[in-house]
């Protein structure tokens, strides 16, 4: 018997979780989409803006995924040359693998971004059709079309990175690889994924706010016609933008967050396998398989929750149906992660259960402090709401400041749930006096704490899904001159879709930096892997050249930052003059009595989307390559570190910021806002107009920058990770 | 002979150029007072507003320095008694020296800062008068009046640092302290300094922007009145604001900088002496007091500079002229540093004479970044100018843009200059071999660029508080109807005010950041010392509460910029109120029949001032302080370093970003603008209202939050730094 053979049966027990409940969300993604296609498409006018609106996604999807894929083809092989190069044995093997394994997690990111934004836009209508049918029936489909996207992003990335595990420990049959040192070389992958969320996140951010801001600056400014209105030729391509930002932009940073996270704790458990052993044909290996094992009981969890959730034609209280799912989900993940965490593991059951638990409860954490910092119930918004009283400066000031403000909590609860979590795993006695194994075990807390959080992944991307979808329906609804209570349905929807969204950021932007450590950590690794010496996990940042890279990490994500902001900028300055131009040269347009050319727009806003993409994609990409090459792997370390921190924090600033004034405009356009003497400020008074500029402001800021900051974070782990022999 | 009589000689004669040029830059200071108040007073409309000017600035001197000397001895006398409890010898003397030496700083700065504002608002009504006959009298007064305080502040500085340190090794008498240990007994003249400087430029910040943006609001907005309009009740109030913010403000903020720099050099200059052998008779202590010879002669630099600057009545180029006496000042610095590099050090004389001239570069690089950023010629201020056209939101997306844009070249500059200082002074042969002295050495090379940056800070600060005047000379030709002439001449020098504001901030930002290393390591002394063991230097943010203490730091920037930001809305906010209420209660005002309650607004300014700066005041203090104490030592130097790194760029941002906001207002009132057809977009145009909007944002961040947080950067330096032997 083969090395590989003799260990198969501890290891085929934890993969298969994976393989049954990964197939099952597969399954239950295609039952989901047949489920939602098969119902009632809705009326001439709406399937006719609906197969527009498809189109748009369609020609997107196919020029934008094009684009990344020969991108992606040429960083394979450059990368697989230079670790070929660098990489002290098999080099050429390592090469390859990390070439392939990153083509691998890249096709499989655009895959399920691709299947799900095709379910997406096809449940736009049908959602909008059975909002004929009351509240229940269109949050039913909106939800489960959304969850199509949620499933195959957690349920491809997992069984992707099982996969690739399981192709490079075969290929290697014992020779190259063992066990314990496959993690190290399947980063690739993770890469792949990072690769594609940047592009796919940024390029969808540009392309959504683009149009957005395009469409109302043109229409609702200088045409002064309304939202939504068929006459302006960049509506299509704004409902398009909903999608291409929100459910593929978000589905590709959760893949890449998902499969990061598990490489990365896969290769913090191998320092624990070693500690505990290392006798591959043992529970010693759970370490390493742990997080694939908790991602797969989270999407079984998911499944669950989704299933719950079955509201009866009069519903109430949308958002409560929703919470409802997700709190089912949430208690069998509290569950689940503590029967795999007490049976599975070797050491410290109890204490690495109570990390996953921290974990959970730092997700609800970030999605009320969210909540409180853009819903209109609280402080914030209704301080910004008050400064509008006095114009757009002083909204604009008070948006800042809120958008400041909202970074104080979650470092707060970011800094609890990182310490508690890694003192509980460093208290685990089995690995006391090992100095290395000790420190290990509290990273590997911090590690549990994030696949707790991970659980609930699929079901929340399920309902970040679901804001595009009922935006669309809103749309489709208004344009399609639907009865008033279809559009009441939808704008209530809709608007519980606006809190899904603003939630799954924060969800987003927590596990992000929760993750932050455990990747740091995995690169130390790495990087001791490598240079094949305990470097005993010091980053010195009273070091020169510490210091710099981590100036440079902060540095990047501002120009970063700045860059995101501006591409909307200039894609929205292009999408305003072929308006004009499409004004002006059709007068029947405005009229009402000639249709104007929607797939201009789309197509503008998709080639101003791509150009403007470029500018800070590769300086995402060429900045930390060039820190590592040049001030070595400690300084790239601090550049991690350092620029972890700050782009978490200005994500924040900018999702929460966008958010406040979003929702500042939404509560004066509901009426709650009133002068001295009582009298109501709404629509069309000067607060309003106010309100309009931070709401737009907002725009690039929580829908653009804000969330392709998450993907920076990431992959500046990745891309590290991946090229650290090139470091040292 | 006793100890300290044995090495007199060595050290007075270091002694003596700080002696002579510092008595001789107080003498020189009064000189220019004395000349500056024999000149012609103006019209007696100008002296009627000037005396109400002054009015207002002394009730607010009066005011906000009585609240900040009762804190600063709370302060002191807490300080002491922890410093006494922590301190492990000697603790009695430390707490009382500790105490005392805080109250020194905080003196002595209070006192530079009230000297010098006293002069300049003085000056103003004098810069009016002298404009009467050309624009060269004027400029000479103004920069004169502004010299006062820029010489006051460093002399005094470096005379209290000296004596300081004399008073303490004089009372020790060889028996408690060393040449050696005296620096890290006089930390607390640093903090002092810094306390300080917190609350006059949070204090007067917030002052400033608050009367600015609600006269702005009100007058023009909502009375439709021109700025400087007599009429307008804030109108004094704002003049006032000016000489708060860029006079008192900026003089408490360069005070702290160049105390904390040379006492954190002379810190690190321990560590050299005694590597170079420790006698205290000897040349050795040259490295201790290097800092402060460097510093006087950049006085007497600096004093030269500012007699260089004699124009004729016509000027052509006032920035010109100001730049001539800015390059005699940089170029005998230049000088004067390298001679003393080459004579007095020990060791290295020409890496350490590099070392300067890199600091000197680093200051001019700074310098023309800023410009490039904010002023008019350049594409970012043009940029925001031509994204006005289509409304504020697009001017506010365009402007934000550019702000984060802003921290790039800086922070490349930053890391040239630290890495090629600390590579240079870690070439010194005298200290290879010699593990800690070979690191000493290389950041007493980052410390000499730091020194090589100050040497011109009294004429830098010449020119920032020239702004002040002359924008008060401005406003006071325009209220006392002074012939269009005079006002020709004071709108040209106000311009001119306004680069050089905009340029003492980059000045300010960047020592900062050359700083941010200096007076990390001197922490890292401090522990050092206190704890009695080598800790080789290391603060490892692998470290989960090195990364959490970073995570804190960085947050507390962002959350600190909130409440400085929102403290001006909340204070212009009362402002608005008060002057509604005049112009309700008394329609004369608005007809000019009576006059309006100038100084109720004064006092609605100082009271809001003061009651805004406490909530981020104290944030400022506390958070430091139980992050050591909680998260101990390792943890405060991650806040410390990431929170410097956060800081420093997240005020480029503010600085740059309000200051170009500001600038592409101008540019299109300057009549730059165009629209496709050709017609110039002046003022009165949408474009123009739209920039206007971008103006009032950018006011709270480049003369509020901006600010601010240099002072607050070096606060975190100096409160770790007295506080150490509570965190270990």
């Amino acid at each position: 018997m083969r090395e590989w053979e003799k260990d198969l049966d501890q290891k085929l027990l934890y993969a298969l979780p994976v393989i049954v409940f990964g197939l099952m969300a597969i399954g239950f993604a295609l039952y989901l989409a047949k489920d939602v296609l098969s119902k009632d498409q809705g009326t001439p006018g709406m399937q006719d803006i609906s197969n527009r609106i498809f189109e748009g996604a369609i020609a997107y999807l196919n020029r934008q995924y094009r684009t990344i894929f020969i991108l992606a083809i040429v960083v394979a092989i450059l990368m697989g040359v230079l670790v070929a190069i660098f990489e002290n044995s098999h080099q050429a093997e390592r090469g390859i693998i990390t070439s392939l394994a990153f083509l691998a997690g890249a096709l499989l990111s655009g895959l399920s971004g691709f299947i799900g934004m095709y379910v997406a836009v096809k449940s736009n209508v049908r959602t909008a059709a059975a909002a004929q049918h009351g509240i229940g029936p269109a949050l039913t489909i909106a939800l489960r079309g959304g969850a199509v996207s949620g499933f195959l992003v957690m349920a491809l990335g997992l069984m992707g990175v099982l996969g690739v595990y399981a192709v490079v420990y075969q290929f290697a049959e014992g020779d190259l690889s063992t066990v314990a040192e496959t993690p190290f070389w399947i980063v690739g992958f993770a890469f792949g994924a990072s690769f594609v969320a940047l592009f796919a996140q940024l390029g969808g951010g540009i392309y959504t706010k683009a149009a957005d801001v395009g469409a109302d600056l043109v229409g609702k400014i200088e045409a002064g016609i309304p939202e939504d209105d068929p006459r302006n030729p960049a509506v299509i391509a704004d409902l398009v933008g909903d999608n291409v930002g929100d459910c593929a932009g978000r589905g590709a940073d959760i893949f890449e967050s998902s499969t990061a996270e598990i490489i990365g704790a896969m290769i913090l458990g191998v320092a624990l396998y070693q500690a505990s052993g290392g006798d591959p044909g043992s529970r010693d290996i759970a370490w390493i398989f742990f997080p694939l094992v908790v991602g797969a009981f989270g999407l079984l969890a998911s499944m669950v929750g989704v299933l719950f959730v079955r509201p009866g034609a009069e519903v109430k209280d949308p958002m409560g149906e929703l919470n409802k799912g997700f709190y089912v989900t949430a208690g069998l993940s509290f569950v689940f992660l503590t029967v795999i965490c007490l049976t599975m593991l070797p050491e410290g059951g109890w204490q690495f259960a109570i990390c996953g638990w921290i974990g959970i409860l730092t997700s609800f954490a970030f999605v009320y402090i969210t909540q409180y910092y853009t819903a209109g119930s609280w402080r914030p918004v209704k301080e910004i709401a008050e400064a509008s009283k006095t114009g757009p400066a002083t909204n604009i000031i008070s948006g800042i400041s809120v958008g400041f403000e909202t970074t104080g909590l979650p470092a707060i609860t970011i800094s609890v749930a990182l310490l508690s979590s890694y003192w509980l795993g460093e208290s685990v006695d089995a690995f006391a006096g090992m100095a290395d194994a000790t420190i290990s075990s509290g990273i590997f807390g911090t590690a549990v704490a994030t696949m707790g959080m991970l659980m609930t992944a699929a079901y929340i991307l399920a309902m970040d899904t679901f804001g595009p979808i009922t935006d669309n329906a809103g749309g489709i609804a208004e344009m399609s001159g639907a009865p008033e209570s279809v559009r009441a349905v939808t704008d209530e929807l809709d608007s519980v879709g606006n809190t899904t969204k603003a939630l799954t950021k924060g969800y987003a932007v927590g596990s992000a930096s929760l993750a932050a450590f455990l990747l740091f950590s995995a690169f130390l690794d790495e990087i001791e892997r490598f240079s094949g010496e305990a470097i005993v996990r010091v980053v010195n940042i009273a070091e020169p050249t510490v210091f710099v890279g981590g100036l440079i990490g902060a540095t990047l994500v501002f120009v970063f930052s700045s860059l995101a902001i501006r591409a909307v900028g200039r894609a929205a300055g292009d999408m305003i003059e072929e308006v004009r131009r499409q004004f002006r040269e059709d007068p029947g347009i405005m009229a009402g009595t000639s249709i104007p050319d929607y797939r201009r727009c789309v197509d503008i806003s998709v080639r101003s989307a791509l150009r403007e993409m470029i500018a800070p994609g590769v300086l995402a990409i060429t900045v930390p390559i060039l820190v590592g090459v040049i001030l070595k792997w400690e300084a790239a370390a601090g550049m991690l570190m350092v620029g972890t921190i700050v782009g978490v924090l200005m994500a924040i600033v900018l999702n929460n910021g966008g958010g406040a004034w979003d929702n500042a405009k939404k509560y004066i356009e509901a009426g709650f806002l009133k002068d001295a003497e009582g009298n109501v400020l709404g629509k069309g008074s000067e607060a309003h107009a106010a309100a309009v500029v931070g709401d737009t402001v907002g725009d690039p800021w929580k829908d653009t920058a804000g969330p392709s900051l998450h993907v920076l974070i990431k992959l500046l782990a990745t891309i590290t990770l991946v090229l650290a022999p090139l470091f040292v």
